[in-house]
């Protein structure tokens, strides 16, 4: 029977299990934060053909001389139709192409304009030339399967035109609080009914971080409706509600729904009582309905497993920092506090932030990172070294 | 009449013309990424009344003594309406409310009972109990105006069951492409026409922002639909198209569109031909239409003024850096490079990214940060002090 596993063990027993999602095509203006599905290559040079970098004068130059005659004044997106021949020039305009047989354009503010000739005081040290497929060449990778795309991978799709791409769907999430107290937000609460503020933290963190959450609150049977959001949904997780005074609970449930259990338990305070388990590749993460145990529990299991099936890496990336502040428990097992890390001139510095009992919320807002402590560590004083995971990308 | 303006100048004459906007009521599940307009307070303890912090036994403790007459198990939800006595119990479940004379509470898997009493083998070391108010007291301030909201703040809004909250309107932003030969996504190119990805990559940096963005190419009249513009939107920024050989047509533009004009230029490479004005409190900022000059005078301009209209601070942060990559050019006016910068042991390291030419697009996507070079500055050789300036929140 499954049993309670060291963190690492844990999270790979989950991603073991994981199975990347597909692709779907969308709309590239609506493409911001999702996840590219394939390497994506230049269909052409990028400028796609010689531009001038300058408003000014395309010349043909000839044994160093100044004076040049203007054949054309070119206009925006003209295309020449012209080649310059030495001593020649046309007037072009940035972005504009220039002629064949241009050697450099002169800024328009360097040029003394006579007629219909030009002379300036000196050659220019620059070309003022975007040469064909200086930023991209054809067929070169632009980016990579994988990429989150921001907004300045939007500037170079579009700079091609590239009105759809090819993104990871979104994974759809599930999150099924299962406490007989718990209520939705819309609801007024009777005595000792509390609502579903755990749901609303984590189908916060998912849409964030790439997911498509849908927040439940269990009604009757919930080894029903486990079952059927598993139909549904890419990965579901539970929140509280199963230990109800006998632990097996847990088991219970993840049993009557069909789904095969992965741990019961991970060696990880707070939330050491998580469980998981799997149905068809769609994982099921049972975290602890403390707030804070139900943060830290998301983002050692959930979160990595959320990365998994939209084909991003799931290690966390983990950094050496010093501690400003104190943390006074010491012994127990391996555990994880919410902290506020800045980088400083010295490397990564972390502030344990002040509330850190599983049951309480005061530090969510504020915590950036979390510091994973060893099993047994002593207290933590100021500028003691710890390890730290950021929770940013 | 207006001229260049140094960098600081330059930022500080357009916050100076910005009024923050008013705020609105919106929905809290639709809140993550707004800014909050009003401190908020907590209207009540959180936890509103003294809680088991496991599930177990409330007991009162008389003369340390190990047996307990359980009196009551209570269900989840349900309000005690009793008092527990010296040596009495009753069976609590994790966040229930405890009996009035409750010491502490005994976990489950600590107390052996038999019948209708309990008893166990050592006093725990916690209470088990959270008590009223130890999270949030009621009166204290949650979250302080001007926050930006975030999952653990989601969280706390409803745990309170604050369906609403008071956010900061989003501002709108106009964009508008002025160069003839720019198109929309949509279209299809004619030769010398360009697709408009200044301004998808302008938009998308503004609606991830806290703004949003309305994306337009200039067709006929640019004075009339930059007035026009000015009536809906909170800024409009336009994007090239304006020096067309003579520089003076950014200012013939403000000032047919009826826009006072703050500067012309400021001193900064790329982009050092940006214009600003500023029509009843709202900044128009006029970029290059060169990409990375674009890039650029968003982050240093059009940013901090996005910030200032949310009422957040416009300050950008600045961080002192070592580089990694070498940046040969040397000389000339204060220069922005794009960045990649990263914390290591002995602070923040810095990559020159490779594609630096204001025309390019390349390193776009890669930068997090821009270098800030001094004017008249030397080459730039790795391990060399560098100061950065993250673009991340």
């Amino acid at each position: 029977m499954p049993k309670s596993l060291p963190l690492e063990e844990a999270q790979q027993a989950i991603l073991n299990r994981i199975t990347p999602l597909t692709s779907e095509v969308i709309p590239s203006m609506e493409a911001v934060g999702r996840i590219l599905a394939v390497d994506l290559t230049s269909p052409h040079d990028l400028p796609p053909y010689r531009q001038a970098a300058m408003d000014g004068y395309a010349i043909s130059v000839r044994d160093n001389q100044g004076k040049f005659i203007i054949k054309n004044n070119l206009a925006a997106g003209e295309v020449p139709d012209f080649t310059l021949q030495p001593g020649e020039g046309a007037g072009v305009l940035t972005g504009g192409h220039v002629p064949q047989g241009t050697t450099l354009v002169i800024r328009q503010e360097d040029a003394h304009r006579a007629e219909n000739f030009i002379t300036f005081n000196e050659m220019p040290a620059n070309k003022n030339i975007r040469e064909q497929g200086e930023d991209f060449q054809s067929g070169e990778v632009i980016a990579r399967k994988g990429s989150i795309i921001n907004p300045g991978l939007i500037a170079i799709l579009t700079a091609y035109g590239l009105r759809h791409i090819e993104a990871i769907r979104r994974p759809r999430v599930a999150v099924l609080s299962l406490g007989s107290e718990i209520i939705p937000l819309e609801q007024k609460p009777l005595p000792g009914q509390v609502w579903n503020s755990n749901g609303y933290l984590l189908s916060s963190l998912i849409n964030l971080q790439g997911g498509s959450a849908k927040v439940l609150v269990s009604r009757s049977s919930p080894e029903n409706e486990l079952s059927s959001l598993l139909e549904e949904a890419d990965m579901v997780l539970t929140i509280g509600g199963t230990a109800n005074g006998e632990n097996d609970r847990c088991r219970e449930l993840l049993s009557e729904a069909g789904v095969q259990p992965i741990f019961f338990g991970y060696q990880v305070k707070p939330g050491g009582h998580t469980c998981a388990g799997s149905k068809n590749g769609k994982p099921v993460i049972m975290l602890s309905g403390n707030p804070m145990a139900c943060f830290v529990g998301y983002c050692l299991l959930a979160k990595p497993a959320l990365c998994a099936l939209q084909g991003l890496s799931p290690k966390m990336k983990r950094f050496p920092a010093l501690a400003t502040s104190p943390f006074l428990k010491k012994g127990g097992p391996r555990r994880f506090l919410l902290g506020y890390a800045l980088c400083s001139p010295g490397g990564w510095r972390v502030a344990v932030l002040p509330a850190q009992k599983s049951s309480m919320r005061r530090s969510l807002a504020d915590c950036n990172c979390l510091i994973d402590l060893p099993a047994g560590h002593p207290p933590v004083q100021p500028e003691d070294p710890v390890d730290i995971i950021p929770l940013g990308e």
